[in-house]
């Protein structure tokens, strides 16, 4: 009934504290990649979703209309799409929507954010308000610290240790140092990562995601047009979207994201797959804590074993289902909006084995994971080969 | 092909200055009236899609998650949808997408705005930043100065009078006063909007709109369940959005919204109506001047004659074209992100004959336009009685 709906062109920009580029310069950048990764026209393009995550970054009330404005491609259609943390999966469904139901052929999804030109203090209350604006952030709430309790509760019940989430951030530094558009490209000890300072109990400075500049971007396609492009199409098979309370107080266990779980579930169930059937795996790991949740409420391994399966190199290429092996937001960092399309743009090249070092050997289908704030929206995708 | 997507319930809250409510509370309102009107339990609900136009109006990062979660939607799939004033209807766009796509069978479109936390003059340069942010409002641009220059070009290119523009907000005081939901429930006289103080030549008080809190809610349905509910359903059958620049500096024609001419040639085309098919509209009169121009970019008269197109009453009830007969953004007023949404109620309720004093006889074919910025993105949609 529905239109198929494939990637045909992806491209990440250069992650980083990007001095030498405007918001606008940041989303041409991953756009004028995206358009030669899949050699078509601009002309063929026939409208554009935005992820922004802040008006507040970008000091302007329309930023997603800036950008399509520079972008040369007016007068197709355009809007911004907001989902906090998770905007460029959001970003990424409303694309499928505009291919599925008809209204376009060939859709660009890009996503951006430029959040290095306020001071890091700034930036952290900025993402604050994606918390309660009730109860939580005018408490003096930021996500290092929802975070922070998240990982507490999981200890507590699982025994899970400061070892278990820094050997996370190792792993995630140790394939960041190897992706040369990733944020901060060195590798990590263990020693190193436990010793940094401390943010909020149990949360260290190299459990933390980066705060980055940054853009990225995808072509979509329907299934008459997916094969007419440089490179075969990646098809996305299943696309899951959940919510959750935006008051952590309120949910019943702390140490899983719920809307992980459902969202996880309604992407398999679209796909028809199984989490055993995912070759490699994005997971929005904004903090080490989150991946190792992403692990277990994804089905990669029972809930409450996330440390034991990192300890046990289970993530790593090789294991059992390789995850972030392009960094991650650990790593290769975290610009808000652009986040979600960057890991479309990660699992489209490793679907077309197109990831050299890093390259997951035989990888047919994959699956991002996509948080915003602290787990009150999630995005799940699966990809396939074609 | 596609599924087809009704309108199945829509409700407005009152607009205002709404100290009594804050900005969840605003939108509970709305999505309980369009509950109501359709008479569907609130479990039958698969999505919801949000327009809010601005973060600085919430104090908040993702405050289309506090709605959602205050609704009692949870876990169901949500995010916010921008488009500057356009956000309402992009929101209505992505939530046909939503239906025709078949991710869901029904889904809730919200917008509201709370704009009068912050006062008038903050409220305004918020909105400033709408306009290109990097050559505009940096320089002191704020709305009321766009419009007057469109006014202005208006005025040099075809003779259009200050009288004219006074003339558009006497029929939308005169029909507001009608509107118990209106935020300004009075009638002026000519002489009275010609004498108010003038803001921007040739804008003076009573051609600009309010700034108003409020909020607005439509649920779809797509064609299996649309007569499932309460009240006949009324059809989404033509959705066009176009775009124009940031900068109103580039455009060739200034006295001409060229996305609503795009943007409307494309719902009409979808649509397989002409503007003479056209019973009743709403058009987007942030200031009077915009309406003038939406009647020519429309079609609904020729290219500069909207002037004498309102001194003729052509476009009161009983004319060619019932233009604005709820009051308008000028009467009703102009919560952000509510306007799209509420525009879509206005005619849902036109179409269905349920509009009292202000009712168009026999209206079958309706229509709204929905303006972001100083026309950087426009959405026009187009509704079918049942």
């Amino acid at each position: 009934m529905k239109h198929k709906v494939a990637i045909v062109g992806a491209a990440q920009g250069k992650f980083g504290v990007r001095e030498d580029a405007s918001h606008r310069e940041l989303a041409f950048e991953a756009f004028a990649g995206a358009l030669k990764d899949s050699g078509m026209k601009k002309s063929e393009i026939g409208s554009m979703v935005t992820a922004i995550a802040a008006d507040e970054f970008s000091f302007a009330l329309q930023p997603s209309a800036q950008m399509h404005d520079y972008l040369g491609l007016l007068p197709k259609a355009n809007f911004r799409v907001e989902g906090a943390c998770a905007s460029g999966s959001m970003a990424l469904r409303v694309g499928w929507m505009t291919v599925a139901s008809g209204l376009s052929d060939i859709v660009l999804v890009l996503g951006a954010e430029k959040m290095t030109e306020v001071p890091t203090a700034v930036a952290t209350e900025i993402m604050g308000k994606g918390g309660d604006a009730i109860w939580e952030y005018p408490f003096g709430m930021s996500f290092p610290g929802y975070y922070a309790m998240i990982a507490q509760a999981h200890m507590a019940a699982f025994g899970t240790t400061e070892e278990h989430l820094a050997m996370v951030a190792v792993k995630n530094h140790f394939y960041g140092s190897q992706n040369p558009l990733a944020h901060m490209q060195k590798e990590i000890t263990l020693e190193k990562a436990l010793g940094s300072f401390l943010v909020a109990y149990p949360l260290k400075l190299y459990d933390c995601s980066l705060i980055t500049d940054g853009a990225a971007a995808v072509l979509l396609a329907n299934e008459e047009r997916a094969r007419d492009f440089a490179k075969p199409p990646v098809w996305i098979e299943g696309i899951g979207t959940a919510t959750d309370t935006m008051r952590i107080a309120e949910r019943e266990k702390v140490h899983t994201l719920q809307a992980s779980v459902i969202a996880g579930e309604e992407a398999y169930q679209m796909a028809g797959v199984t989490p055993k059937d995912i070759d490699v795996a994005t997971v929005h790991d904004c903090f080490t804590i989150a991946e190792i949740c992403a692990y277990e409420d994804l089905g990669f391994c029972p809930k409450g074993e996330g440390g034991p399966f990192i300890a046990d190199r289970q993530t790593y290429i090789g294991g059992s289902i390789p995850v972030n092996v392009d960094g991650g937001l650990k790593s290769k960092g975290h610009p808000v909006g652009a986040t979600g399309v960057a890991m479309a743009v990660e699992i489209t090249k490793q679907l077309r084995g197109e990831s050299g070092s890093r390259q997951v050997p035989g990888a047919e289908i994959g699956l991002t994971h996509n948080v915003g704030g602290s787990g009150q929206v999630v995005g799940v995708t699966i990809y396939r080969k074609d």
